[in-house]
């Protein structure tokens, strides 16, 4: 299969099975109710600069599609929707359409749609193993006019796939040097199973801009590679999915586990307004939500702006109840934390 | 709509659907059993003073309806209970009624109906922010001969109504100002999503007399809204309700937030006398039943009298198998909690 | 209804009912399995001496029936099986049968049944108060040749009855009296309540020789009366025992809780010789089951002494395999606690 | 019943009924994922040094079959599996085919088929009391050419069947004196119930070589005993198996007791190459999976070698993911510990 057709078939079963693993952590976690906001939530400031750009609400679109005809239009929806609604937006990895220039429109129309969203481009780790380097990273950027480069971790699903790239050797040293030199932002993510407390500061030190903990709890790859193989008849495949299935650092516990001065974006089974802004009170800066956008943006580009618009509400509404004028006050406000996430929390004093 | 319809929707709503959210808190608590009580059944005495008056056993009968010619029985119903048992009575907001002074009459009911026992008189904050002040608290007083006037806190339900009033700046300086001015004492209420121990403080600050948690666990007006949202067809605001389901301070955790030192009435889902002896435990004064009343108070006053000699009788027992004479006894009694409001207190170090 | 028809009522009600509450606390207990008892365990030793008489194991059969014509042969059952086993044997109120002599016979079966084994003489603290003394404790002693006295404290049970016996003022005087002046050991037990810290060092003080805490978690009289109450078609009362189900000290709660320096009984929800084990091994010195003794007692004796060897078999492979050679060693084996039974002990510091 | 027939009819139980208990305790252990391993998957070293031999894998076969003509097959697919793999290799007891030397034969084969893999002679504590010694342990070795002698306690066993052999005195005794005087290493194993933590410290003391804790949560001997009771129409036995299901300390507890300085084996529900991992992770040194084994061994070579190979696959995996270089850096994987188990390593003092 050619990689840019796999990134076709990940949409597609993400859309048409469930593809969710259940415990992000977000469940153990209350905000504080303030019965007296002390608020006017018509003034409440949902904005917030994140790597050197405003958005109107801590959001951006996480990596989804890649390169490929089918996807133009699925990229051109959430990038126009991203811009309207003036949050960031990531692609998926561009390996193919950098190995195959002509697949490189389908992911310049985001440039196209979201001139002034901050857009984040996107490869792979392993890429980085196999050789790629600065000029295999201006080419993604200067693609789709990236104020981000992003690099993500997924050596999860790359390992249950058996023929996946597992050479992780080195990734640590191409990043320092990319961060090194690129003009851009460096960001690094992972892709479902969270980031640790070790694995933040090593990416701190080699001078990653930002992290999104990408964490266990939504869209789950073992899950999604377990059908694939289901799907292709490969029963070793199937099992190695499920039995991986459930393997990583819940979401919540990954932004408990960081403990980084770099910003840090909240990704993996958020679902809610609400969530975002546990997300911002756990301390991440912007969160992302990605497999609910899978439907609307293989649909119409209403679709998408609605799914946004009610996510920025429900946030703003969390803001308000809590007594929040702006993103640095939700910042503070109080937290319970039970169940699970607390154990995790004990039991590796976080 | 209007308000005054509002409020009749607001009751057969939450008579006809399932409208109660589950954890109360009330199930993590356990009064010590006391084998040996050293007690006459017969002559334990549930009676105590709240603010200024004594009641027959720790219960006021929460703010409920409005005013509506339809709901006058309702509310001669619950004041006639009131009056027999000798326990407080709360009314609904009368905002309706001071509006539209046609309406006065199905509130004025009360005062007749109830001449001894302790009223309370309703406002929400959000008509202190659009400018009711002094005179219209006095109005609202006046309507029912109230002992106290109350202010509820709902801004969970403003929020989640999109049309609503959610501007909540400088609602503490208006409640400060009522405190000074008015003579009777003043009590503020959450609605459903109970009060932290920020606010609580900031209340007992302004002036403040007594505070109603009415936490999250009982009626949940994310529910209301949701059903009312739904069967007008408004698919967000359906949405936005049963987003923020679950939303709040359940009702023992607010009573563990609290660190007042006025008197505390506790309501939420407090579902028999057993519940009421647990929140006398917790360091309430009185607690109170709404939405089991409903049916009844919509039915015959004997089965509102009925509903509450039984939660009178349960207190009883509950007192005397605790080896309490007398309400200050029982706030004495050792209490054992566990479950998720053992690990509220333990993350709020409560 | 007669106070004897009654006792025969709780026994058919108990027989044909699941009159059980569930959380015992045992199953959050765990002996620790000692791979290497280094014991043979044919040689391992159940004796025990419990107030002054030694039995084969440390097994009470608990009160459960009165006098009653018709429970003359329940009686003589459970009073061979006790010799035969040489276990100690209970007998439920005997207050029926000081009322009306004609009743004395089918206890003093008892005494001619079991010459050789403890006999448990048994009078509710409500008589106490009622006036009954060292007059009738004697009648009751000599009814069925008692080598031990005991009062049961039941006054949840009473509570819920309505016209129940619910003063208790005055009875820790009445057991102080009794102990001092009646010439065999006084025992106080509960009803499936517990005993809290408290009770227990106040009646240790009052000079009792023994508890039994008579838990939570096996039969439940609130159940029990609730039946009786729907069979009579008494809704109020059906209701009362409903809502105080669960009220009480779970029965390994209340072996933590204890402090005392006096012999312990573990009673409620007892239903295995591993169950027994666990109890000595919280400090217990003898264990009851009465339930499950309920049907083979109403057939035939086979049954009784079938099931308490079944509990003496399984306690001693318990004792085998925690390595315990006698009831000693039984009680300092580790255990593990887990669960709800865990946070009840921190909540109350035991 | 033959003791070599009862081989037989366990091993047709095991293959046929749901004979697992539940909790293992690995649901309460993760593995903290390293986003960024920094290691080649494919240069993963799994290889470990077990009692002297170099293990492809921490892996040792458990035993399982015993000597039988019908079993002769099954031991050699087992065998020629282990030689493959180059992972250890116990058989079950050899009580049988000592007295019946015509049953050598059929355990002989082991020898036969792998001659180079570690190979785990068997026999159990009570014949050791019953007076076996050095000559038949070395008759044992002899037979499947031995690198270590392997004692098992199976007391939980014994005590459920009644006629079993429940006479432990002594028997550390014995283990010390063939600790000393055999020529190869001895292994002190459990079969389903766990090793303590003074246990663990006995069997150290008596110079013990290696102990496999097979603690509670796979393979549940009391539901083995409890199925053929009832097959046998033997409701006592029945339900003796019962009352003792759950009996032990689970597999991770048990790890977590045992504090030696010996080499641990991890058996007892482990099921798959993560388990294997989080049993490395928890200080064990090889791990056994036994049940899940029954079946393909009793079905072709092939399926056997299969379901190896899928451990050793997910158990590399585990280990990039890790980022565990090899056996000792997996040692020192950070691991989260939730649940029941951090309740009773709390509750120990673990
Ligand atoms: C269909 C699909 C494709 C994805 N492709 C990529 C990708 O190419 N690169 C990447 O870094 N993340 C990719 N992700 C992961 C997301 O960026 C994100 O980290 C994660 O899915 C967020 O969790 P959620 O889907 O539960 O909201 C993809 C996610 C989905 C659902
Ligand atoms: C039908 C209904 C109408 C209510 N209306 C008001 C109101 O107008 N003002 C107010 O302060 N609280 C109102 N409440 C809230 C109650 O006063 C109380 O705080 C809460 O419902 C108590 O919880 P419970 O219903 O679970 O017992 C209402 C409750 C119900 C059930
Ligand atoms: C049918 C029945 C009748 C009982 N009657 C008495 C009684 O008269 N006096 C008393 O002290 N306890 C009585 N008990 C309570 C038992 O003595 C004991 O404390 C308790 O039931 C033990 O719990 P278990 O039934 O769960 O094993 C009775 C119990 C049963 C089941
Ligand atoms: C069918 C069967 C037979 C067994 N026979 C023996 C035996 O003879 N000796 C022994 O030490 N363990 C025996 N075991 C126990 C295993 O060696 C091992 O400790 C345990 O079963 C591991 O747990 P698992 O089956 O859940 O993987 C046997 C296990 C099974 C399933």
């Amino acid at each position: 299969m050619k990689i840019t057709d796999r990134k076709l078939e990940h949409l597609y079963v993400s859309k048409k099975y469930d593809v969710e693993s259940s415990a992000t952590g977000f469940e153990d976690v209350s905000l504080l109710h303030r019965a007296l906001p002390e608020v006017d939530k018509d003034s409440v400031d949902t904005t917030t600069v994140f790597l050197g750009k405003e958005l109107d609400f801590p959001f951006v679109i996480p990596a989804i599609t890649g390169g490929h005809p089918k996807l133009r239009d699925v990229n051109r929806r959430l990038a126009l929707a991203a811009e309207r609604l003036n949050v960031g937006i990531g692609v998926g990895s561009q390996r193919a359409a950098i190995e195959d220039g002509s697949l490189a429109g389908s992911l310049e129309v985001v440039a196209e749609s979201a001139p002034n969203a901050l857009k984040i481009a996107n490869l792979g780790a392993p890429q980085l193993v196999e050789g790629y380097g600065v000029d295999e990273a201006n080419q993604a950027i200067d693609m789709i006019d990236a104020d981000v480069f992003c690099i993500h971790l997924n050596f999860l699903q790359e390992a249950i796939q058996l023929e996946g790239d597992t050479d992780s050797d080195g990734v640590i040293n191409s990043i320092e040097k990319l961060s090194n030199e690129l003009d851009i932002p460096v960001m690094v993510k992972e892709t479902g199973a969270g980031i640790s407390r070790p694995v933040g500061r090593l990416l701190e030190d080699a001078g990653v801009d930002a992290i999104d903990v990408a964490g266990l709890g939504g869209t789950d790859w073992t899950i999604i590679e377990s059908i694939r193989a289901r799907n292709e008849g490969n029963r070793f495949k199937e099992s190695l999915g499920q039995t991986f299935s459930g393997w990583g650092i819940p979401t919540v516990s990954s932004l408990l586990e960081l403990d980084v001065d770099i910003p840090v974006m909240a990704s993996g089974g958020v679902r809610s307004g609400i969530d975002i802004a546990k997300s911002i009170a756990l301390d991440a800066d912007v969160a992302g939500v990605a497999l609910p956008l899978v439907k609307p943006a293989t649909e119409n580009i209403d679709q998408v702006t609605n799914y946004l618009n009610r996510l920025k509400e429900e946030l703003k509404i969390a803001m308000f109840l809590t007594g929040s004028k702006n993103i640095s006050e939700l910042k503070e406000t109080p937290i319970v934390i039970t169940g699970k996430t607390r154990e995790w929390k004990e039991s590796r004093s976080l």
